[in-house]
């Protein structure tokens, strides 16, 4: 009997878990699919998560595609962050309990699935109010964009500060932030029939100016700024004649910091911007798995006060797991800009 | 008597001086001509200076074209550094005495005349044995090599920098001063039919390594470093593909430093580079006037010992100040790459 129950004991083994898998790089469509994983072992020190949601960020399918610096071993489950409620623990597990919810911190690979295993101190409980959406991409987009404003250069209130993309997540986590701290957000945004609607959303959450690429078309880009202070700090996740645009508004001394290069076009910046704006160029790596866990779960509890509080917030598609394949063409763009995909599980 | 005497009195006015003056911007050429300027009055605060030599600075050629950033009133003298003898001093001058050499420091426009009326604090006294042409010339590019190597990343023996433009003033200091420093350095320069040659002269100096840019069309530049460091630190005075090319080389976290932009194209650097290999651009600018003029002093004083004990030199061409229009098209590169013109007064 105790053999028996050593081998296959009820409590000691999560859950079937229906999973995104890899085994091999290539287009991502071609090489993942959803497989049932056999139950695992739940050792005493480990807590197993029924995953409750997961985006599909762009780095998640960038390491399938085997185009990201970070290698994993395959086969592997895919996805890089998610939420989930505690379903089962280990005897040895002290901090936490069934019901719990808890986020993947630091980050661990694997979160398209329903069920995970993995040690308790990889697991941040946190509070249970939250809503699983935010919860569930709070560890990358907002986590980066407060990073950004905090770690380059100082910012006090009445500052200002420039972006493109402002409509992704982090761009609209910027300008909220930037809002609460009292700076100035100067906005730019791709020349879409809809650039109208767009504004009006961006100014509607904080954003002091929001202009389309082809609007900047001007000798003096100064002007357009009316009362606001030249910015700065820069922030580009475009690349190419969308970053330029970062850099002219920038006042002298100012850094644009690039996170991002969604044109697939370089940053070209003249002599003169080095030489005699004194720009400084620097790039952004949210390498979460080497930055301090105690201070990165503290930077995503204060972001998940402020979605609590109904003072941040983004716009999401929440879409089943069953349909993987489905929001997976949207998250890459296959049907036009869309927003970001987070799977239910 | 005395009202003649304060009119004309021999010891207060200066000599006439023949100077290099333009009244407006434009094209060199057809702006700047050599014309007598009748005596000036030497106030009792002021130094009058026979100018020995002073060079032609591709930023000298800019301000007159009108396309620096720094303005100058006009009509005025050309030129931006340069070195002389005083002539004599005025009443209330304490630190300075006739025969004295003397550079101009901080930075004051009007070198190319053979007579300078400035105030005392304006003239820098260095030791009667340093060779003219070097004090002619140290203020501005042995200068921007020495704070380029100290003010961007800290160097330790055994560390690497990287640049281009190997062959320029700036370049060949930055060679020697790396030598000094235990640093190895390495080295791009132009393909030019005479780039063996050019290797030896900067092997000679103390570059480690030296490529032309056609040697590093390759895909994998860390491969041709053998036992040096990847460089920490690169300088870039060239844009384009050479600054492409210094952050090539550069190891993960290194900054790059953009002093000039010779091929007149931008710089232009991949989101990778930014996001994953931590790259760092800055610009450099010696805006020596509005640096601290002690410091200033110190650094001219440490090179020019150097000069001194034979440890910094670099190649030149000294021409008469009779021949300055020939030499303003050599320095223009009009007949091709040249060395620095030097002003001989």
């Amino acid at each position: 009997m105790l053999s028996k129950q050593s081998h296959f004991p009820a409590a000691t083994m999560s859950p079937p878990s229906m999973a995104a898998v890899f085994d091999k790089h290539g287009p991502i469509d071609t090489v993942i699919r959803l497989i049932e994983i056999p139950p695992v072992e739940i050792s005493e020190k480990d807590v197993c998560v029924k995953m409750l949601a997961a985006p599909i960020n762009p780095a998640d399918i960038n390491i399938i595609e085997g185009v990201y610096p970070t290698r994993v071993i395959l086969p592997t489950v895919g996805g890089g962050e998610g939420v989930g409620e505690i379903y089962s623990v280990g005897s040895a597990v002290k901090t936490l309990s069934p019901g719990d919810l808890v986020i993947r911190s630091p980050y661990i690979p694997g979160s398209w699935q329903t069920y995970m295993v993995e040690e308790e101190s990889l697991w941040h409980k946190i509070h249970e109010d939250t809503p699983v959406e935010f919860a569930a991409t709070v560890s990358v987009n907002p986590v980066s964009a407060l990073r950004m404003l905090n770690e380059f250069v100082t910012l006090k209130p009445g500052d200002s500060i420039v972006q493109n993309g402002a409509t992704s997540i982090v761009g609209q986590c910027v300008i909220q932030l930037a809002r609460l701290y009292g700076i100035h957000s100067i906005n730019i945004i791709r020349d879409n029939p809809g650039s109208n609607e767009v504004k009006e959303k961006l100014i509607e959450l904080g954003a002091d100016k929001v202009f389309t690429e082809s609007e900047l078309n001007v000798q003096h880009i100064k002007m357009l700024l009316g009362d606001t202070p030249q910015p700065i700090l820069g922030l580009n996740c475009v690349g190419g004649n969308s970053a330029t645009l970062v850099v002219k508004f920038l006042k002298r001394g100012g850094t644009m910091v690039t996170y991002g290069g969604m044109s697939k076009e370089p940053v070209t910046i003249s002599t003169s911007n080095f030489i005699f704006k004194d720009i400084t160029l620097k790039g952004f790596w949210l390498q979460e798995w080497k930055l301090d866990k105690t201070k990165y779960r503290d930077w995503i509890d204060s972001l998940l006060r402020l979605v609590r509080a109904g003072k941040l917030k983004y716009e999401f598609d929440a879409v089943h797991f069953e349909e993987f394949h489905t929001a997976l063409e949207k998250a890459m763009g296959k049907h036009g800009s869309q927003r970001k995909q987070i799977l239910i599980f």
